[in-house]
């Protein structure tokens, strides 16, 4: 069903594959050959319709709330994919007649959908079908497809419908009002709609172009409109072995797009017109063009950004430019009032929203990458920082509360209820979006991450400190004085692992909370000393002086559980180490997600040692200095087992601490499985949308752990260790205004330096120090640890 | 594809076939062998999916509101129907894999689904699979649902994915909130669901039983909620020639059920309670029981009410059979408070609303066979009269202006926009609600047909006399006087033909506004001087006397257009004679509905002598006695060249009058496409529904042309004239607390009476008197008027 090779040369680690059609597999093949810029999300749906098909196209950060009962998601937008293709008045799909040929494959190097069927119908007539389709990258408001249909053997009558559909909604939720349906010149189709809460219009335009062996034909289709719908219907004569093409560029554009905020359109009939001129406009180009111009910007891009694997399996290579194609797609990158939602702009699962993942699995990516990215998705959290006080005060908290899910104003967007609960008969309740409240120290964690790869002081002086200093303020008010113990608490909480509810001290965010504070303090005394101006503006706003002397008391009396002396285990939390052990074989390496949930309720899962994903591990990553490599690895050793990896984001945290214990083998082993939670054999593992966090992990196993770069406290550490089926690693690195360019081979590290700078550049490898002006090369056999 | 004969004997004239699969006629299956009781409307979607099937059931009176900028419709209530079964792994469906026999069929004896079909799939395994429905006529909430699956050839594993899916939409339109979705006892599924405005419950409950060959198997099925979705997924292992069996058992209730009305259920918890005891209860007598309940049911309903045709084609016989089914279908005789649909509740097309429709064309068969419910048509629009009222007000009239499409309130929901206007590119303007005002008439017309076909007094006491009077009223205030002719003119209406919009003087609207206001002159006359309490209540009501005298002044200055002396032409309005003729060749006998507005707009239409339906030939068969035979002949042979009968409304009338006329033959020709047009190898003719009217139409053919039945101011006319093709024609009649049995055969005429009464009943039988005690037989040859 999956290949992972074109057929081009050149075209290896390039291409995912679908060589053979199942209806049965729609959906995987139409997450994972998604299409896309950052701004718009389409899907691979096939032009012709199927049951079972999920026929999505979002636009970042177009919220809308169906109800008042549910939360906010991203709307299911018009459809313009879709074609209804009939050949002499047979309608085509791939459930009849005879395939003798298919192959549809996504070329990762521009971006491009290319489908090709040799068809015969039921009648003997054979049919040469070939469908091309791109999301510009250089405009990203813009959509080319293609189809050309040739009858080979006899004449055929062809008709296509072809338009813009509004009937989509979000599985039964219809996110838009109506609108308006409108031909212009008989060829020109716009459908306009507004969401029926947040009030975003949505210009949907489009054009179709139509050629025999390439002449432009001029048929007069049919129009019709229909309920949210508008259509035009060619039919033509096809002559035995004559191409018909028909071309259809199609725009999507919204009312709250940036550019109408810094040029503001009047009104939506200048927003229709300025669609339609932009259609226009594009049609002159042609799909030709429009598609090499897109192809461009591609190729900058993968010049600027790609990594590069020579590994005994190729799929190495491949998953690492899969995960560089759709972190591009998930990302907002023009726009910082939005993030990544954690299906990114895929599909409806998680509705659109932004988590945790973002900050620990996502922006690292950018952080090293795309620093102006990172900036925007940094950005992010100052302007959701209101939403994030509200909670706060609603939750009777000071400072900010971030949202465990997060859409566009920072307020908590958790829906209230799951999947059935098998015990009770009823949906579960969600109980993330009131008590996994993490998420707050790891959004301040994630700006100083941002700072420290960055040193954008300017981010911080306006944004960051302000973050750091009221998600500290939250904690501060958060903790639970025990009088018995004498020590803060954090009780009733969910950590990472979500499949202990409501526990006390969860080690991971008892360790988060402290650092959060403590972090806090640490910038205020410096800003104190070094920034007078920014502390004085900070301090009037926030009383800095009283919040720095109360968390002077507080701090030292934090709970941070501590590793047994004798197992160095660290306590997940308060109970974890107590409840029963079960044998999880049974859900262990699992294809199929959360197999465990069919067996026990979420009450029932709470009393046995079964976790859903790493949980103190991800604190290792997060504060690696923190902690021993023996503590690590006896922790590594004893909560793995217990770990059924249900969350996409387990696998890749795992990767990187058997890298950081040494266990290059078991990290390889981790990699391969992460590599492969969207893009593996499992059909079914992804049809909601792929899994962002596991994305930005596949990156991070790569640059993070084999390729060992971190940065601690304003050190660039390179660590390199690569696997033993790899001959080399080569990545670019942005650090601190700077580009590298690393390679790394099986005996040496190869740091080169891309920027022209003066200074000279503090690396840390292997822990031996280094100093960068142009280049450096180190024999990695001499500063490698033994195992 | 269409077949009218059964297999067994007995069968002829009572069965509906599909005698192959083709998935792109679908919706006309779907529209044809549709099931319901009058409460709930089930459209024959197939267990398992298609794309471009229409999955909908509705329940009669339960408007919603999608947003403001819309009219209220039926909402689409959550689906029941749909089996997701895949035959070892692989997805059951019907374009995959081989049919080696299928068949379809709807009986209409006792309202039966059945469905058979032998299916060999891609790995040469073969299956029988059997499935049956019924929607209960005994218990109005319930389906009855029986899937036998049958591996021939091999063993197989079954599985069988069913539940609720409240997913569904109206063509995009989501009208419900998600609600609640439950389990219990691992096997009682139930879904509840409010609308979004109009804030109805619905709530859908469903069980299953399973079995292989007859013996209850318990399987543990797998539950599952998804978004709007509640499932039950069942693995069955199944040995060769063993029969799989799923029962599915379920109800439908919502909160505004008359049953509630009586016995008010306190709260939505309990209404849930209810429905789920209705379900366990039914579950115990199960399907067999269940379905034979429903079966006496209909039995006795064709006992009551059957008509026998003996024709030369067979079909005739069908045509009449389905015509009762789905009036029985569409009419909510249970419920006073709705009407009738102008596609019952078979589809999404005219979202549930009553038009004239109901008063005209299918109101006739309820008086005189079914009279109860004809006050419960005749009392809908008592219910609706203050919403008549509010737009008589809002567009400055006085008394009661009903609606053109009408809901719940009365109040207008006629939508703005239609299809596409070719020309503009835009949708057209949907001028009906605004000025089609012949309505207001129409529904006067209907109480006082019912008045005369029943002798109801306490009807016209409580309700009737008030419309009559309130329709009056709003004629006087609507007439608008000619200085220059000294008359009262109805300028920019549009008539019973919409291809004529804003025309001055529509002979239809006159003469109707004409009869009006006379009939309440009338009525009003005659209380006063019978019935001096009812008339003193409604004189302090409406000031009747000011009234009357009003009236009288004014009656006599309405403008009537009358025959030219020398054509006998009755002008359609003030200018249709003078507007161009142009060949209608391309348009008249086409199959396809509507095709001139796919190369002229609606104001080109109106430009030339075309039109959509019979206009001044439906008032002849309203007020017969008021036009001569001649006249009507003329017009007749002036106007049916020129209509297109692209209304299902026309044909049926041309029929009667045709009748009327004399022309036999040609009547007999109308009524055979009238019979065909939902029935006829048409395949997208009823797509979005059957044709409500036309359906009523076809029994006036029958009943009212052939079996020549008026009722013209208290007396019982049968003037029949049996078409050549026919040997004999027995209905049974109501008449005025009477039921008779007519028998007409080519040359006698049997009236039988089946009351027992004590006095006598004056028939008027071609022009002459007859005195009916028991049974009167004529010799029609005597009393025929020759040709």
């Amino acid at each position: 069903m999956i290949e992972y090779k074109g057929k081009d040369h050149g075209s290896a680690g390039w291409i995912i594959a679908e060589n053979a059609f199942d209806a049965r597999y729609l959906a995987k093949f139409e997450t994972i050959l998604c299409q896309g810029n950052g701004y718009l999300g389409l899907r691979a749906t096939t032009e012709e319709a199927y049951t079972g098909e999920r026929r999505n196209m979002f636009v970042a950060g177009t919220y809308n709330r169906f109800a008042n009962q549910e939360v906010t998601e991203l709307p299911n937008a018009a459809d313009m994919v879709r074609l209804d293709i009939s050949l002499n008045g047979v309608p085509f799909h791939l459930e009849k007649g005879t395939i003798h040929a298919y192959r549809r494959e996504l070329d990762l190097r521009q971006g491009e959908l290319r489908r090709e069927i040799l068809w015969e119908d039921e009648a003997g007539v054979q049919y040469k079908l070939c469908f091309r389709r791109f999301v510009s990258l250089r405009d990203r408001h813009l959509i080319g497809i293609r189809a050309e249909i040739t009858p080979l053997n006899q004449d055929a009558e062809i008709t296509i419908r072809s338009g813009i559909n509004g009937q989509m909604a979000n599985s039964g939720a219809q996110h838009f009002l109506e609108g308006e349906r409108r031909i212009f010149d008989q060829e020109l189709l716009q459908l306009t709609a507004t969401t029926t809460e947040s009030g975003i219009d949505f210009v949907h335009t489009c054009l179709h172009h139509l050629s025999k062996d390439g002449t432009r034909l001029n048929v007069s289709p049919a129009p019709a409109m229909e309920r949210r719908k508008v259509l035009l219907t060619y039919k033509i004569k096809a002559e035995a072995g004559k191409r018909i093409t028909l071309d259809k560029i199609a725009t999507v554009h919204t009312s709250i797009d940036l550019e109408w905020s810094d040029h503001p359109v009047a009104n939506l009939p200048a927003l229709q017109e300025t669609a339609r001129d932009h259609v226009w406009q594009a049609a002159i180009k042609g799909f030709d063009q429009l598609f090499a111009e897109s192809e461009q910007a591609w190729k900058r891009q993968w010049t600027d950004s790609r990594i590069e694997i020579r590994s005994k399996d190729p799929f190495d290579q491949l998953a690492v430019h899969f995960a560089q194609y759709h972190l591009l797609l998930m990302t907002p990158a023009h726009d910082s009032r939005f993030s990544v939602g954690a299906k990114g702009l895929t599909g409806e699962g998680y509705k659109g929203h932004v988590f945790w993942d973002t900050e620990i699995f996502i922006m690292p990516y950018f952080l090293y990458t795309d620093p102006q990215t990172a900036r925007k998705l940094a950005e992010y959290r100052y302007h959701t920082l209101n939403g994030a006080r509200k909670k706060a005060k609603d939750n009777g908290y000071r400072g900010a509360m971030y949202p465990w899910e997060s859409a566009v104003t920072g307020e908590e967007e958790t829906p209230e209820w799951g999947p059935v609960d098998v015990v009770a008969g009823t949906p579960t309740y969600i109980w993330t979006g009131k008590i996994e409240q993490h998420i707050t120290a790891d959004v301040a964690y994630g700006v100083w991450h941002y700072y420290q790869a960055t040193g954008d002081q300017e981010y911080m002086d306006r944004y960051g400190y302000e973050i750091i200093l009221e998600t500290a303020a939250f904690w501060a008010s958060r903790l639970e004085w025990s009088e018995e113990d004498q020590k803060y608490y954090i009780c009733d909480v969910i950590g990472p692992d979500e499949y202990k509810e409501h526990v006390n001290n969860n080690a991971f965010t008892n360790y988060m909370a402290y650092w959060n504070i403590t972090k806090a303090m640490e910038c205020a005394r410096q800003l104190m000393h070094a920034q007078s101006d920014v502390y004085s503006a900070l301090d009037s706003k926030f009383a800095l002086a009283e919040r720095l002397m109360e968390w002077e008391e507080i701090v030292k009396l934090i709970y941070l559980p501590q590793p047994d002396p004798d197992t160095l285990l660290i306590p997940q939390d308060d109970t974890y180490l107590h409840k029963q052990v079960v044998d999880l074989e049974k859900y262990r390496n699992q294809e199929i997600v959360a197999t465990i949930l069919a067996d026990y309720s979420m009450t029932q899962l709470s009393d046995i040692q079964v976790s859903k994903q790493a949980d103190i591990l991800v604190l290792f990553y997060l504060l690696e200095d923190w902690f021993s490599r023996e503590t690590k690895a006896a922790n590594w050793h004893y909560y793995e087992p217990k770990t059924l990896h249900d969350s996409s984001l387990s696998l890749s945290t795992h990767s990187i601490l058997a890298c950081d214990v040494n266990d290059v083998e078991l990290a390889y082993q981790m990699f391969a499985k992460a590599a492969r939670v969207d893009l593996g054999t499992n059909l079914h593992s992804c049809d909601e949308g792929i899994h962002a966090a596991s994305i930005g992990g596949i990156w991070k196993a790569v640059v993070m752990g084999f390729g060992g770069v971190r940065s601690w406290e304003g050190t660039l550490r390179l660590n390199p260790k690569l696997p033993p089926a790899w001959e080399s690693l080569s990545y670019p690195l942005s650090w601190r205004s700077e580009r590298l360019q690393v390679k790394i081979t099986r005996d040496k590290l190869l740091v080169e330096r891309l920027t022209s700078g003066t200074g000279q550049l503090n690396l840390s490898i292997h822990g031996q120090s280094y100093l960068l002006k142009d280049r450096i090369v180190v024999d990695l056999e001499e500063v490698m640890p033994s195992e």
